[in-house]
Formats: structure tokens, C-alpha cells, sequence
């Protein structure tokens, strides 16, 4: 941390923000310049409420050099985290694992024909909401554990995986039986009593990046599941509140590099919420993959005219086959696969 | 609710919309055009899902006329809320309220001292954090019940009103114990649980308006609150994310005569949290009565640079008094006055 | 300027560093770290281009301790400038100057006719476009010379002084023929070779901060103006770009007193493009008086209604006398005052 | 155009939009609703004021189904634009041009170098900048016409095509002599002066997206160039303002198929500015490749280190083969291929 002083700042001022550091337990080493004095924290452990030193007269600005969050960090662990999902399925790893399914859980045969169909296609893990966080509270809220069993007969049928949302605390347990990936959504993302939840639970985590969340917000965010005890996080780039209505989101997929660099845990990219369309979201997904995503997760429906959420940005069965065939040769040009589904569990 | 088609679509797509609309239970009212056709839905009571609509081919987008809220339109009632606290302290009258405070709760003299100051600068309402919510997992999480205690021996010996805030469902109903208005934060702002908890019981709400938050959707989210039976709402303007780091965050004030002209309820502002230093809160908080709040929350601590969190932004006293006197010049240039403190509870 | 090293830089990475800066002519401070090395750049005048070593090997970042500008920041000169318009009116002392007028000079009698009603309810300059920036090639594109010239009779019949936008190095030597302050709208803030212009004129300017410029940027548009020798500059705060639509900008009042504490040149502000909608408009111009603007340009016209551009934000000329009446009581509470007309050059 | 009345709107309200319509020469068509009335325009050429609407009493909004643009509308011409560069090299057909080079013309050594080298890796355009926009008056400001003369040495030598940018009206000539593209950057996007000069030229414009303009503001200055006469127009992302500075900007590669669906003109990307750092520029191009743009302009310097402007986004040679490797094979999976560069104009 780096204590910047006013141009102007007398030497008390100076030193009473040496003393400050001190008393708090830190090495202070004042470096003067030619404009203005500024003082370096050393030992930062993470732990200084820079505030303190902010509020002391003469202070201009408080510059962190060191990161807020710890454990989520490439420099706490520098080996990236592969998160196992089931055998052999890991996100994190050489592949690009493929979630796809309807935007909510509707019914046992819009969720079992989505299945199969992306399923078929290739996809690993199914998604679909069964508790749905609305922005209208006349809205369609999801059907609840009733959809978590209609999740859990599609993955008994097909061998996908399950991913799906926990809107709060009290519906996280349920959640935790029957998906296999539990997803805390961006609305969520700094739910800490929420998140502090997910991490006593030992399954992974799908984090999704809040709409004006910075990446560093979205890594302390993490920094809680971690810190509660749960290591299992993904990570998930889904579209920033940006000036320009002509996509619902940006969708800002320098933020697969950005994370990477600063963090050892995986990343995803959900281009169906970035862009609201289901014409922006083919090519946004190929970009994806392309920009070093270690995932996607795409909303399609069997029939979009007739969903009951979010029809306008979900795929049309050929589409999703169409899209996977040009990722996996995006996915070759980094040297990388598409990860293969798991067989079903049912023997047929 | 207005389905604009693209300039080459045909006749059957056109049909197709007035069918769906129709099927939906709603009149249809086509639109030639120049250069497209629109397509009017008649008749929208707000329950609309869009998405049904934008997917249907040759449909280019979907322009919402109809606003999605309802009770907290104007347009559904036209007299402004207020908001009554006790004993003529109401929030959305004539007189501008104003609410003080530490950022968080420390210990009884902290801010039992502060409770003093605020209150005889003229503060009639106590701000103090008990349950806090913080980005980093390491910082500190505020007092709890302890906190809550403190507050309402606050009360007790200055008179002011609480407002503390309920981070989660499981925290809320201490907090309604001893608060007067229950806050919702901002982070908390699309915390759906929450919103409906805070919706069940008799208590007034202060609801925050989110980092990223558009006006429709803060008003959506109080819609919850009303929709859940609770009328008492005061919405709150603290500041959204923007592209300069030169202040925390935008502090946009426009909010209040936009929140003032859309909707009944009342409107306070918050500069201390939209500017994070407190040299920009002084001219903020003029700036906000200037503009119509109906209240403003503001930190103050009797020495900021100790401060467990937030010190940066922290008033110091003389600061605080001396907003107060420009404070009540500003309200009278438009026709208001700052409401009054009311009487400390016990008999000295 | 602080280059802040990999946790995992090795120690001839950090001599490289050092080595460059020294071949750059400045002198260099390692500061060794508990996480990480920084090295302090000493003695930066604000020419070093940062790129050179943030490219070097083991560099994680540069952080800016001293700002980019040097002539306009308190800093250089700590006492304010007063921008001296004519016979006592100046703009950065105590009072706060009034500038209003209709968007466009569309005619000799809307132009006279808005003249002196906006002189008679107590403004001192006169706004109005003769060179208009329109997004749209189809738009009306103002009256040109013809306009300036209209201007240049309303001053002479009222006293007030012009203040008129020049769009680019064609037309800014006529612009300041005819006017007493040159306009650098917001598109123009980084035409360069237009500020360049423009600090080769004997002329007071008024530049205004652009759509999604920063206060360091707006300050740095400054700066070419000044280091090209014009020192009589004023800023505009005019709303930046934000998400939600409900106004047209967002309107950031806290550049106000950012700019105070960062700059000695004075600062103003323009409701009326910052809201876009005249309801909006009255609020927000008493907000900046109380935020401490050094002035306020605001749209009025006779006739909104018939208005050629931007009718829904031009003030009815009641509305104007009634926001004349309430900034001077806010002007009064912080001890200032709104600057008085100067008397016509027409003996009548 | 669609005039939204307010909910209370009385019927002469109404009518006095009609007739206002009528007056302007358009058809007016009521709209009677369950909530408010809406009043269609028919006929809406583009050249309709909206604020004469928006100011009549009654009105609650304006919303515009026409887009303001006409000439670069998909809906004027539906096949795209291919714009011609020379001898079969061309933007907006099958082939993706790669245009590479340094930030800026140093020397000719550096210029040259890194032109043989960008194009041995298989680019076909260099760019470079000769006059350079500058935020700060100090920083280095090109070469100007020495600048033009290096770039038509390299072209000379290499057979690359020239693309370098004209930054006001002074210098655009020369630029057009000596360059085959015409660069207008970001900062320039709304100098319609400049604009217009460019319509007036018969050569081929790219028109860099601005920091803060909507993709409609980049089709309307787009519109400038059009409608002065010049339809060889190749669009830019070149990245958008955010609010997280991890990386310099926010890449909007979704821009690429926004723009594909409303106009006709090819859009290329420049990852380089966008993101700032050379290791997020190499998925990012791949990233643009994969989103379907029609060309990736990037920057490649000898010796990053010592680049006088922006070196830490510049790539090493080594990198850029990288990239030129993956990215045909991105380019393909979309049946596209990277356009190969034109021999040499030197016998050798």
C-alpha cells in the first residue's frame, strides 16, 4: 500500500502517517519525490483498512499495490484449479466443458427433450432454473424443488450433469442434493450470507460475475466460498451493465484472460445473458471459446416461441449443433477439446 | 407494448404476432409504416412476458410503452407516500429528514457520542451499521445483536430514530426489533428473499438504490416490498458505478426528481457513500436537498481518522453542523424546512 | 510513478527497471515488499511515457502517483483563476454568472425575444448555438455566420455577453470575432488541433468535459489550451454516459468539487444537456449552485414548443424566473451571490 | 415515431399531437391503450425533430422505431459492402484482412523492420501512426509528413497497403496521398468537419468506434462519410469505456454482429487499444476473428520495450506468427479464410 501526500503535506503530517503504519503493526518507508512525499505500508498481509491512513490530513490518495483477496489468487496458488465434476468431467483442465439447456425448468418433457437434444450434440452438463430471481415480482419465479427433481430425472436418463441456481439461503440445501454444480447468480454475487453457505458445502460452485461487478470484486467474492472452506470454484463471465442498449449486456470476455492472469480458478462464459439475442449469441459463444473460456454455458430450447422465459436469446436445436461443430474447431486452434459427455446412467 | 417487425418481413409474420397477442389474451393493433409495420399490444396489464414475442420471426424488437411495476407508479396512485416514523417525523412531506451517523457501530461511547453530536446539530434520525457488508471476507463484519443493543440505548437517551441495516433473511427480524426503518442495502437491492421478508412486517423500509441499478429497476424491486403488503418505503440514491475513479462512485442526483415524477414514494440521497470523501459529501449533501430529497443520510463520527471503517468519508462535526446550517437555507429556497429532532425518551 | 513488480520477479527484472529509469534521466527507489518488490520513479516531471516500462519483463503495473497535467492543477498554482469577461463580470470569484439562451439561434426575434427575458429574470450571458454538432448529417446545422451575427445584435441591445460554440479550426476565428466566450463542446473535447487553436486566442473558452471523459482527461484538454498560451478557461460539467436512460446523461455534480481540489480553473454547469428533459432541468440547476458551481449555462426559449432543436429541455421563460429566484437564495447559503448583468450599450 | 401520452393525457392533449404531426407533414395514427394513449408518426423519413414532440404538453415519451440513419441501414441496401482495397484484397467479403505495425512511425529501421516482419507472417496491410492524438500536450505527437513518406517507403518495399490516421482537417490531405486507408480514430468519431472532408475523398475510411458511442452514434457519423459522397467505409470496435480498469477498455465484441444486422458495411477489431496489454491482446484478436469480423488491425513492434508509445500493447514478433497461426484456423471454422498479403511492388 502506498500513502500518497499532498504536494504541500508538512513533514508532521508526513510522519504521523509513519506512525499510524507503525502502530498498526506495518513497516513504513517514506520515499520523497520531486512533487510530493509518499509512504510505502510494507507487510501488508491484506488485513489494513486503508480508510485509516485515507482520513489523516495531508493525505492525498491511498494507492493499494497489493491485492484485497488472498486465496483466489495466482500468487497464493500459481497451478490452476481443475475442478472435478465426475469422472474424468473437470472444468479447468485441457477441456472446454459445454453446459447448455433451457433458460427454466418448464415441464418433464420440455426439460427431458432439451436434454437429450444437447445431449446429442455434445454438450456435458445440463442447465435450467428452478428458482428463478425475477426483476418483476408478477414474473414467473421457477418451480422450485419440483424442477430440481425434473433436473435430477434428466441427468438419471441422459448422463448430464446438473447445474442450477440458489437464490438464497434457504433453498441452497435443496439445491445442493439434487444439482451437481450449484450456481450462485450474478443478482447474488455479493450475497455473502449466501456465499458463506456455499462454501460449508462441498460441491462446486458456478459464480457468476455481478452486472457491475469489477473482476477484483468478483475474486473477493470467491474469496468467501474459498475462505469458508469450499475450493471448488468456477468462475463465470456473463455480460457488465455497459451505455448501449443495441445487446442487452457487454460482454466483456477479456475478463477469460484478465482471470487467468490473477487467478488459478477456471472461467466460463455464459454468452446467452450477455446478449439477450439468440443471433449475437452463436457468434459470442465461438468468441468465447476463442478468448480461452474453459467453458460455456447457452440457454436452448426445443421450441424458444414458446418459452416461458428468455425465448428471444435461446438457441434453436440446429443452431446449438451448428455452434458446437464450429467450437470444437476453435477449440483445436488452441489446443484444446470440447469435453465429451458421460454416458447415461440408465442402461438402455 | 409495441412489437416493431423488421423492414422486409411479410404478411404471414405480421399475422403471426397478432395471433400470438391474441392467444395471450390481448387486442392487437397493427401498424403500417414507411419503411416497417409495428404491432400494438393493447390492453398490457404489466404481466406481458416479452421474450414470447421478440422470438417470433420477422419481429426486429420489442419497445415497452407500459411500464413494469404497478404500484409504485404514480400513475397507480397519484398523492405521495409518507412515510410516518413517530410522533410527526414522517419521510416524503414538507420536511427534509435528516439521518446521521457512524458507518458502523464500535461501542457505546462511539456512538452514544456521536448520537449526541448529530442529534444537536439537529439529526433526528441515528445511522449505524451493526451488520455490515464487506467485499473482503477479512474485513470487519460490525457488531451484530451487540450493535443492535447499543443503537436502541441510543435512542433511548437522545430521541433520534434508527436505521440500521438487515443484510439477510436471517438477521432481519432482530433488526426490525430494534430499528424504526429497516435498511436494505445496496448490494441487497435484488436480494428477492429479502425484499419479500422485508415486505411482511410493519416497519419502514429504506431501500437502497444498487451499484448498477436502473431507476425502473429499483422501483421494480420496492414493487416486491408492496407486493409482499408493506407500503413504507423510502427509497435511497447512494451513488452508481461509473467510468472515473476521481469520486467512489456517480452520484446522480437526477435520480430524485426522475424516482419523484415515475413514482409516489419518497426519495432520500446518500453522499457519503456516492463520494467516499468527505470533502466532496459537504457540497453532495447541499446539492441533494438542492435537487428535492426527502431526506439525506450522511456519516459522521466524532474522529474520523479512528474510524473501524469508512473514516475517509466520515464527517467531523464542525463539518457536520456547519452542512446543517446551509442545509436549512437550501430547503427553504424551495418551500421546505428540515424536520426537527423529537424529544429524548427519558426525563434527565 | 511506482512500478510494482510479479510476485515471482526476479532480481535482475527489478535492476532492469531500474537500469531504464535511470537511462531515462530520473532516479530510481526500490522498495522491496512482504508480497512483491515496487520501484519509485523520483523526480517525474510528467513526461515519462509509462509504456516503456510496463513492458519490461516482471512488471505486473505502473501506478501514476503524480497527475499527467502540470499548469492547471492547484498544484502549479494554488490560488484560483478568475476568468474576467467584461467591466467587473468574471467567472471563478465569488459570484456565480448565469448563462441561459435557447439551444439554436434560429431567428432576430427569437433570439432578441429570449435576449431579454433571460436578462430581465437576471442572467449575464447569452447561450445559443450558430454552429451546431449534429449526430445526425440530416439535422438543422445552425444559421452559421448568420447566427453569429444575431448574436452579436442581441448583445448589443441587451448587454449581455455571447457565449457560442466553434465546431472547428474553420470556424473558431469567426466565432471569436463575434463572441465573448469560445464554446469547445463535448465531441470537440479531444479535437486536439482545435484546442490547440483555441489557446492561441485572446479569448476567454468554455470547454466542456466530454460524454465519457474523466476529470484528469477534461483537466489534460485543459492543459493544451493553456500550454498554448490561453489561460482564461472555464470547464462545463455537462452529464457523461451512464446506463439507464431515464435522463439523457448523468448528470456527475461531484466534478465540482473535484475539480476545485484538483485545478484553480473554475467550473460550471449545464443542466439542460445533462437531463435532456425540462422538468429535470430546474432541480439539477439548483444542485449545481449549491454544489459550488462557479455558473450554470441553462436552455430557455419563448416557445419550446416550436423550438428547431432540443425543445424538451428549454425552460419556459416563468420556469427561468423561478429558478433565478431559488439559486439566489442558494447562492446565499454559501455566501455567494448570483453575478449581476451588465447594462446595454444601446442608450434608450 | 411512436409519442407516448401520459396516463392522465386529456383528448386535446392528444389532438395536439395529431395536429402537430400533420403540420410537420406526416400521418398521425391514435393508439388508444388500457394504461395511455400512443400516437403513431407514418412516414417518418429520418428527418423528423423529435423534441417538437417531445415538448407538447401530455407527452410522456418519444420512441423511435426508424433508426436516424438511412444509407448504411441494411434496410437500404441489404447486400453487404465489400470495400476494395487493390488487386483483389478487399474488406467485407469472405476474406479477413489482418492489418498489423507499430503504434506509431519511429524510425524507418523500425518501420521497416516491422513491416517485412508482419507481412512474412502472412499480414496485409500496415499500419502506423503518423499524427498521433495525444491525451497530454507533452507526449510525443508523430511525425507527421516524414511519417506518410516512411509508411509509402515500407508499402514500396513490401507490397503491404497503408492504413494510418488523419486527425483534423489540416493533415487529412496528405494522408490521402500517401495512405490507401484513410484512419479516422476514436476521438474523432463525431468531428463532422472532418467527416464530411472524408466523404469528399475517393478513398477507402475506416471510422474507429468512439470511447462512449452507442454502435447507432457509429452508424450515424458513418452516415457523415455516405451521405458526402464516399460509401468505401470500414467500421472499427477498437473497445468502450467501462467501469473496471483491468483492462484499458471493454472490448464490445458483440458489436461485430450488432453491426452485421443493421448495416451493410464491414467492421473490423482492434484489440490492441481495447485491452492495453499484449498478453490479453492475443485472445482477444482470436476472440475477433471467432465473433466474425471482417479484419483485425493489431500491433507488432520489433522491440516492444523501447516503442515510443504504447509498448506494453504492442506483441513481440514471435507472438504475432502465434497468432497468425490460430487465427486461420478460427478464421476457417466460420468458412473463412485470412486474406493473403499482395507481392512486393520492388523487383527483387
Amino acid at each position: 500500500m502506498l500513502i500518497v501526500m499532498q504536494h504541500a503535506a508538512a513533514a508532521d503530517e508526513v510522519q504521523r502517517v509513519v506512525d499510524t503504519i507503525e502502530s498498526l503493526g506495518y513497516e513504513a518507508r517514506p520515499m520523497p519525490g520531486a512533487q510530493r512525499t509518499a509512504v510505502g505500508l510494507v507487510g501488508n498481509d491484506g488485513r489494513v483498512d486503508a480508510s485509516r491512513l485515507a482520513a489523516l490530513p495531508g493525505v492525498k490518495e491511498i494507492i493499494h499495490v497489493t491485492q484485497p483477496y488472498k486465496q483466489v489468487s495466482r500468487e497464493w496458488r500459481d497451478e490452476p484449479t481443475v475442478v472435478r465434476l465426475a469422472d474424468g468431467l473437470a472444468v479447468g483442465g485441457n477441456d472446454v466443458v459445454v453446459m447448455a439447456g433451457p433458460c427454466s425448468v418448464e415441464s418433464e418433457s420440455q426439460l427431458l427433450t432439451t436434454a437429450r437434444l444437447v445431449r446429442d450434440a455434445g454438450a456435458s452438463v445440463l442447465r435450467g432454473g428452478a428458482f428463478k430471481p425475477r426483476s418483476s415480482p408478477y414474473s414467473f419465479q421457477g418451480l422450485g424443488i419440483e424442477g430440481l427433481k425434473l433436473l435430477a430425472k434428466a441427468r438419471e436418463e441422459t448422463g448430464l450433469l446438473i447445474v442450477t441456481e440458489a437464490i438464497d439461503t434457504e433453498c441452497i440445501d435443496a439445491v445442493a442434493d439434487y444439482a451437481d454444480i450449484i450456481q450462485i447468480g450474478a443478482r447474488s454475487m455479493q450475497n455473502y450470507s449466501l456465499l458463506k453457505r456455499a462454501g460449508k458445502i462441498n460441491k462446486p460452485v458456478l459464480l457468476k460475475r455481478g452486472l457491475a461487478a469489477t473482476i477484483n470484486e468478483l475474486l473477493l467474492s470467491a474469496e468467501y466460498i474459498l475462505a469458508s472452506g469450499n475450493e471448488q470454484i468456477i468462475l463465470c463471465e456473463r455480460g457488465i451493465r455497459g451505455f448501449d442498449n443495441a445487446t442487452r449486456n457487454v460482454f466483456d470476455l477479456a475478463a477469460i484472460p484478465v482471470v487467468h492472469s490473477l487467478s488459478h480458478l477456471p472461467i466460463i462464459a455464459d454468452p446467452s445473458h450477455a446478449t439477450g439475442r439468440r443471433d449475437k449469441v452463436i457468434p459470442m459463444a465461438r468468441a468465447a471459446v476463442a478468448a480461452g473460456a474453459d467453458g460455456i454455458i447457452v440457454e436452448v430450447h426445443p421450441t424458444p416461441d414458446t418459452a416461458l422465459s428468455d425465448g428471444a436469446q435461446s438457441l434453436y436445436p440446429e443452431q446449438f449443433e451448428d455452434l458446437m461443430r464450429q467450437a470444437r474447431l476453435i477449440a483445436e486452434a488452441s489446443d484444446r477439446a470440447i469435453a465429451a459427455p458421460l454416458p447415461s446412467q440408465v442402461t438402455t
